[in-house]
This record gives C-alpha cells, sequence and structure tokens, in this order.
C-alpha cells in the first residue's frame, strides 16, 4: 500500500505539494480566458477594457465622455493608449486599479455598468507584461488638482498587488482625465473583429460618445456624437428576495447588523416594506417573529423563511437600475452609421432572472433590397460585384451585408459591443431558432436569415452573465432567452409588413413602366380605331395614365 | 465640471466605493463559469469534480483506483457522496482543500493530471452552501492511522478561507481513502450529460478504474477494471524554452537563485546543458555573458537574451510528462463499453503548443452497417424502428446511434470525459472541418459525419487550455487543430478502407444468396438440356456453386 516508494509520494508528501494559487497566476496561465488568446484579439480587448472603464467613469460624473484611442508600433510591439476626459483617478487607487485583479467598484453593486468584474484592464496591464516586461504607463489628473500625477504600474502576479515603479507629478493640458498607455505583443488588423469595428460599434449603441481613433499607419478616423445630453444614472438596488438563494440568506442573516428579522427584511432587500415582512414571517410562522433577533436564526428556521418569502407575493423588482439605449437613441445610432432604407427598434420592458432585473433591446436596418449590388447572385459573378458595389470605400465591415449572406448580426451587452464568440452567445441561439421564413427572409437550417440586414441586440442588466471572463458572449438563462426571442420576433413582424409593401410597391413600379410603354401603341391603336386627331389622342393616352396610376396608388 | 452634486459623485467618492473582490465572491456570483448552471449540470459538476480528484490521488499514490458514488435525495435537495480507496488526505490540508478556491498541488507544475486550477471541489461545495446551506462532511483516512478524520468544511467566501465547522476522529472500516459529501440543489438526470453518461466514458478512457453508481431511485450500476495495472505516472518538467515569453522570462531572471546566467539557463528551462546555454548566451552577445548575474539584467538585455533562445536550436520537449491512454487499453475501453463491428484506434507523437507539450488519440467504433436497425430510414418509418431497434435497454446515451444521426462524438481531456460545450470545443471544430465524404461517409455541410459511429478524441497535456474554469471544451490552438484533424484524417482513411471491404462483402453476400436461390433452376434447366439424371445433376450444381463461390472469394 502506499507506503511512498522512488514514484509514488506519501499522502504527507502529497500534502507538502498544497499551494494557494495567486488569481493573478491563475489567469496569466489563463490568459485566454479573458481575451488574450491570440494577437490580434488582445489589441481589441485591451482597447475595449481601457474605453469601457472611461465610459463608466465619465457617465458615472455626469461628463459627455470624449475618448481617445492610439495605437503605434514600438519594435516589434504595440503601444495602445486611451485617453479620456473622465474625472481622473484618485493617486492612492491607481496602484490598485491598474495592478490588481478583482478590484473594483461594480462588483458589489447591482446596477447597470460596462465593467462589473474588477479584472479588464488590470489583465491588458498583465498581458503586457508578460508580452513585453514594460509596466502600464498612467497619467491622471483630477478637476481642481493643479498637476496630474503619473505612475509606471506592474502586477506582482504571485500576489496580485502592485508593483509601483516611478511616481510624479507633471503638468497636463487636460483640466481632468486620464490616460492609459501599454505595451504588448499584438497585431493590428480590419474587418469585423477589429478595434475600428468595436468603436463603430460602440458609438452606434452610445450616441452621445465622442470617439477618436489614431491606427499604427497614422489612419485617423473620428465618431462623433449625434446626441448632446447622457443617459440617464441608473442607480443601485438592493437584491430582490424572489432571488436570494438558501445559503446566501443564511449568510446574509448571519452578517446582518440589524437587530430584528423584520429590520432585516426591511433593510436587506428591495420591493420588502413593514407589511411584506410581516406577511412573510407569519407564513414562517413556528419559532420565527418579527422581532427574532436574525444572527440567531438556526437553519430548520433559515430554511423555512426562504420557503415562505418563495411563497409570499412581492413586487417585481425595481428597474431604475437599468438604463436601455432608448428607441430614439437607438435609431440615431443606427441611422448615422447604417445605410439602409428601413429601420425599426424596440425597447421590451424589464425582465428578471434569478433576481436581476434586465431588459433587452432590438433594432433591425434593412438594406435596399431593389438595389443591384444588394441582390443575390452566383459565384461567377460575385468576383466582379464585389469590387464595384460599394458608392463609398468599405469601413470595418460591410454594414449590412449581401442579401445572400446571412444577416450582421451586431450584440451589445450594457452597451458594449460583443465581437466574438458569436456562436456561444444566447443573442444568437435566440436569434437562430427563430423561423425567419414566416416574416419573408431566406434562412438556412438552424442558421441566422439570410438579408442585406443589420440585427442589433442589446442586453441591459445589474449583472450580465458572460460565458466566460472575456465577456464575449451571454450566457443562455432561458428567462433572457424569452425575451430576446419576443423582442425579435416584434421586429421581426414589422419587417415583414415592410418587405410585402416594398415588394408590392416594386410590383406596382414594373407594371408602370409596362404601361409608359405600351401606353404610345394604345394611343395609335385607338386614333385609328376611333378616328380622332393627335390631340384628342394625347388626352385620351393621358388620362388612360391618370387612371391607371391612380389605380395602383402609384 | 465634476463637482460631486446628487448624482454625480467626485473622483474622491468613486475612490472610497473601490473595493477587492474575493475570487469566492466572483466565482460565487459567475457559478455558470465553474459549471452550476443548472440543477441538473450543477449534480454532474459536483460527481466529476470529486471523481477526477479521488482518480488523480490515487493513480499519484500507485493504488489502482475503486471509487463509489451515491446520490441520494434530501428533501428538496440530493446528496452527492464520493467515496475512493486513494491514499486519504492529511487533516491539516482538508480544511484548505475543500474551503478554499485557487489552492491545490497541480497548479504550479508541469505534468498531466485531471486537476490543474484547484477550484473544482471547493467549488462544488460553495455551491451547496448556496443552495442548501449546509457544509461539506468530509470522511479521510491515511493508510497506517488509527482513526479517520471527520470535517464539517464551509467556505468563507469574502475571504475565500475555509470555515471548519466540526472535528473529530473515528473509526472507518476503509486502512486508507477518503469520502466526499455535499447537499446541493440538483435535478438528477438521465441521457447524454448525466452521471451515468459521465462515468461510463469515464470507464472508457480509464480501463484501469472501477467505478460504482448508486442513483437516487436505488439503481446500482458497475464499471469494472478490465485492465490490472496502473498507466505510467507522468513525471514532471521544466518549462521549455522556446514556449516563454519575454516577460516571463524578466520576472524569472529577477526570482533566479543562479549565480550565473549558463547556470540560469541550465537550471530553469528542460533541454537546456551547457553547450545549449553557451550558444544562446553567444547569440544574445552585447553585454551579456555566461557569468551574468541574473538578478541584474536589464530590460534591453533580456530583450535580447529572448531573440537569442527563439533562435537557437533546442531539442524538443521532455514528452514522460504525458500519459496517454495508448492504444491497447484505449481499443480495450472501446471494445468493453461499446458494440460496434470496427474498431480503430490511434495515438499521434506528441507535439507542442505554446512551449506545453501534448498528444492526441483518437479511436473510431463503427456499428455493423449491414443491421436493419442502423439503416437510413425516413421520417415515416422512424417511429417503429425507433422502439423496436435495441436489443438491450439503451444505457444512458446510445453508443453508437442510427446511420442517419450525427456520429457520437467522446471528447476527453486527460482523461476526463467532456459532456458540454461541445459547440465551443476544438475537438468538435477539428471533426467538422474534416470532409469525411472522402472516406465514404455522408456529412451535412459544416456539421459531424452521419453515421452509426462512436467517434473517440482525447487530448492530453501538461496544460489543457479550456475555455472556461468549467473544463468543458478545449480552446483552438492552431498547434492543437492541426494534431486533431491528423489523428482523425488517419483513422478516417482506416474507415474507408474498413467500409469499401464491408461494402464489398455484403455485395458479394447478396450475390451469393441469389445464386443459391437460383442455382437449383439452372441444374433442373441442365438436367433438361443435357438429359442427366438426378445424382449427376446435382454434382454439377454442387460443382458449379464451388466455382463461384471461389471467385467471388467468400
Amino acid at each position: 500500500m502506499p507506503e511512498g516508494d522512488a514514484t509514488h509520494p506519501t499522502a504527507f508528501e502529497m500534502a507538502a505539494r498544497q499551494r494557494a494559487i495567486s488569481v493573478s497566476e491563475f489567469f496569466l496561465k489563463n490568459r485566454h480566458l479573458l481575451g488574450f488568446d491570440s494577437q490580434s484579439k488582445a489589441v481589441v480587448t485591451t482597447v475595449r477594457e481601457a474605453v469601457d472603464n472611461a465610459l463608466d467613469a465619465c457617465e458615472e460624473a455626469g461628463i459627455l465622455p470624449e475618448i481617445a484611442v492610439e495605437i503605434s508600433r514600438r519594435g516589434a510591439a504595440l503601444r495602445v493608449a486611451v485617453e479620456d476626459n473622465g474625472p481622473g483617478i484618485v493617486e492612492g487607487q491607481i496602484g490598485r486599479i491598474f495592478g490588481k485583479l478583482l478590484y473594483g467598484s461594480r462588483f458589489h453593486k447591482l446596477s447597470q455598468s460596462r465593467g462589473q468584474q474588477g479584472m479588464g484592464i488590470s489583465a491588458a496591464g498583465m498581458y503586457g507584461q508578460l508580452t513585453t516586461g514594460l509596466p502600464m504607463h498612467i497619467i491622471s489628473r483630477i478637476a481642481g488638482e493643479a498637476q496630474a500625477a503619473e505612475l509606471h504600474v506592474s502586477i506582482d502576479t504571485s500576489r496580485n498587488r502592485p508593483d509601483i515603479h516611478r511616481k510624479r507629478h507633471l503638468d497636463w493640458d487636460r483640466p481632468h482625465g486620464t490616460r492609459v498607455e501599454v505595451e504588448i505583443e499584438g497585431r493590428y488588423q480590419r474587418g469585423p473583429h477589429s478595434v475600428e469595428s468595436y468603436l463603430k460599434q460602440t458609438a452606434i449603441a452610445n450616441p452621445h460618445v465622442t470617439l477618436a481613433l489614431r491606427d499604427p499607419d497614422g489612419v485617423e478616423i473620428r465618431f462623433q456624437r449625434s446626441v448632446e445630453t447622457l443617459p440617464p444614472l441608473p442607480s443601485e438596488i438592493r437584491p430582490h428576495p424572489h432571488g436570494v438563494e438558501l445559503g446566501q440568506l443564511i449568510q446574509m442573516l448571519s452578517d446582518a447588523d440589524a437587530r430584528t428579522l423584520r429590520q432585516f427584511l426591511e433593510r436587506a432587500f428591495s420591493r420588502v416594506g413593514r407589511k411584506t415582512a410581516d406577511a412573510i414571517i407569519e407564513r414562517a410562522s413556528a419559532g420565527l417573529s418579527a422581532r427574532s433577533y436574525p444572527r440567531r436564526i438556526a437553519h430548520a428556521e433559515a430554511t423555512r423563511l426562504h420557503r415562505a418569502i418563495a411563497g409570499t407575493r412581492i413586487s417585481g423588482p425595481r428597474t431604475d437600475c437599468l438604463a436601455p439605449i432608448g428607441e430614439e437613441r437607438l435609431l440615431e445610432g443606427l441611422r448615422k452609421e447604417i445605410d439602409a432604407s428601413f429601420y425599426t427598434v424596440l425597447t421590451r420592458r424589464p425582465a428578471v432572472y434569478r433576481g436581476n432585473p434586465f431588459q433587452v433591446e432590438v433594432g433591425l436596418a434593412h438594406g435596399k433590397p431593389g438595389r443591384p449590388y444588394l441582390e443575390a447572385d452566383d459565384g461567377s459573378t460575385r468576383r466582379r460585384k464585389r469590387r464595384g458595389d460599394r458608392e463609398q470605400p468599405a469601413q470595418a465591415a460591410d454594414l449590412p451585408g449581401r442579401s445572400d449572406e446571412p444577416v450582421r448580426l451586431l450584440r451589445f451587452a450594457n452597451r458594449v459591443p460583443l465581437l466574438y464568440q458569436q456562436p456561444a452567445c444566447a443573442i444568437t441561439r435566440a436569434a437562430t431558432q427563430i423561423n425567419w421564413r414566416s416574416y419573408g427572409l431566406r434562412q438556412p437550417k438552424g442558421g441566422l436569415p439570410l438579408a442585406p440586414m443589420v440585427m442589433l441586440v442589446h442586453v441591459a442588466s445589474v449583472w450580465v452573465p458572460f460565458t466566460s471572463e472575456s465577456k464575449e458572449a451571454v450566457a443562455s438563462y432561458p428567462e433572457i432567452l424569452r425575451e430576446l426571442k419576443l423582442g425579435l420576433q416584434d421586429c421581426g413582424r414589422r419587417l415583414a409588413r415592410y418587405l410585402r409593401r416594398d415588394r408590392a410597391l416594386r410590383l406596382a413600379e414594373a407594371q408602370r413602366s409596362r404601361i409608359e410603354t405600351y401606353l404610345p401603341h394604345v394611343g395609335i391603336a385607338l386614333q385609328e380605331i376611333l378616328e380622332i386627331g393627335d390631340a384628342e389622342r394625347e388626352r385620351t393616352v393621358a388620362a388612360l395614365d391618370a387612371v391607371l396610376r391612380r389605380q395602383r396608388k402609384i
């Protein structure tokens, strides 16, 4: 038996090898979980994390965001710099914000924000450190302070703690804001998975934001805001009692400051007033009263209390914790960035999954089906059409695409575009499970419909359940899937009406042109039969034309 | 500007809200990342984490594993118990192993094992705690100790530390081993995503293991080992220099104990002897010598050193860190659990991704295409055939499936079956990107081939890159994808040969039976024409039959 020979260790030897793993070490080794699995994706992820943080900070501070992204070559590496006009960061926090994973202000609160994990920007720094060995470079100035703070920060990965290399104060022409620079091993690419595409989609979902990009070749692109007011700031909520699990309730009870159970219920949860609290307590019955001391409630009573909560009618969660884009702004964003002939947008009412409020928005932008470059064609003519089919040079990804291509699906979570892992996302799942044929589109089995169309879907929530830390796809909770489908179907019906009307219009147009071709001949025939003069003939033809047009309502 | 009004906080107010997030809190909120996103999956994940740990411990200690899984109902919850005959766990370590995320012995070493993250079993405990409020219950005894230790452990999630509730010593009839019990909110289900399916597939990839299951209805299933020896214990290796990134090299240099650069290179890396070390140092040139003190090497020199490493020829990584199943055992496992008429297995030579050795194994088991229940049919007859198409009651998932269904893909990583997230896995990607039509199978575009076949694929590595912490799918590193395809294609060619031979055989069989039907008539005709007697006729027919059979080589 296990005596511990040359090859096999004893239980004691095995115990001696057990060690704690720092969260930074873990993610350094698993960097693909954070979106750093390829050199091109690393660039997009770095930009996204920095821009998301900048947007969150600006909006929270009530500032209309203006963000500049600059990417430049530094030897074999790329330098990514993101500068914002935000409120700036207090000097003492800079180290931990950029040099520690799992550190942030948004994890512990229930309200909609782009960042939620406290990992992204530190992960970008860690990736830079891993691939180039250089620390992050941060400049930040708070409004009213005479100078900006400049720090060089890296992560001590074995302890998940910031290492601050240099710190000084300097003059900066910005009155307030933050600039982050990180050098990474990366590849700058164009196309649907590009920095440009991320920024363009960010502009669509955030029409109050101005974004500027300078790429490694010096090309500059600017996405100018079309709306001059900030979206309302989502408020923070307490958890809804129906979303709380037994073990969580037990933990909350044992941590409670409240002196009585009634007080605990009122304070810890949203939507629980005195009346609801009493109803819950009464239902839980034996051994529990409004005056029970929360910290002394035993497991069996807590189980009853949990069951009582589930059985009590409580109003749905407050939803001012959510800030959807809104139909008006969504339409604005779509019109500004996408050239199409039909637009429809929809903001659904908030719903709840596992106690978390969320809200779905859908927008469709359908290209002009009559335009030749959007028509389906076979392989033989594809090349020619590809070359000449745009009036303007293609920017990032073509939006919308061709009519024989799958629709362009733009996915957003809390206003952030999701560029990767489309197949793993609940949004894709919902879009492919709908029968689009009934709305007049072609659709391969199990796939997205084929149409010159952009399909935009936004999920806003106090806690978006992502399928990985890289925040690229939404997990398929049934409640979320259901809302997504309802939203898409509603927009699908509107699209179907448009397509029917459009088809009827085009048919009428074709008939009209046929009439225009033949009407003169009819006129000549009539002239011969009725033996009338030229003037009479022309009057008759004009009258006929008018009647026919009225009938077709052109 | 940001003065801090009623709604908008100042930078200072924002700073005050920044907080560290414990890794347990993070995964508690993101429990779907660890495989606890649905009640049925939670049961499978709990069993898997406990069984994987048991197998790792037994094999490391040189014990043939015998593992019992019992799942029983406890009110609305399920109790999952897993008991092994392993070496036991030293009492002082039990708390941290079961009550702390990111704690283990396998993360920091490069060798193949099932566990690698130090999260799984603690995550199962945390899920139990969240949903039922109860701590884990652990009994463990080390060989030679008079009694077993019994502990009740939960996680203090806000600090990621174990809470030990009760601890005592008791008599236990096992001489050594560990028993883990956890009560969770869960749903026990059957089918392809079931505990039974996980155990059956584990038995296929681990024919040296005996597994027993008792399900909530008291049904008992036993998978008995078919091999009486343990697989070789994989050895631990140092990193290969070609897999080390610049930042990592800089970190290693600054942590180095070695007094000289040459010593550092020899000690820190595998495959670097004195000669290779000197070649690297010479190539790095200016400012660096064999005697340079590692901790004083500056960034510019380290960059040159890193480039020199990349430019130096170094033998490939050692591969005794890998323990593939092996062709013989793989075949054994397939034959034992799957009833088919053609089997082929293949263990490819080790390869390397990002410095990590890995190895791909493939096995195919093709059902009997001549058997009627496996033939393709149209929808109209499906129902009838479905009902009567099995000689034996279906166990877990039917293996293989029907000939008009996609092949059953069994994915394994380090001998652990992967049951979920099939679409996201590199194995699936490789299997769908191959043109199976050229091997004689039908295949829908972009899908798995249709055949009554089991396709088993195993990826073994010192570090399997999973797409999430729940370890359900392998990330698509190009080197891994390439090896997977080569292995599948090789097996595909063997399958094609079998299918051609089988088709020829069935054709000959059909012709032979036609001959058997008509030969007597031929005999009678001949008898009339040649005017011969009955005996002569029978001799002639027999002779003809023999000649025809020889020609067809039946």
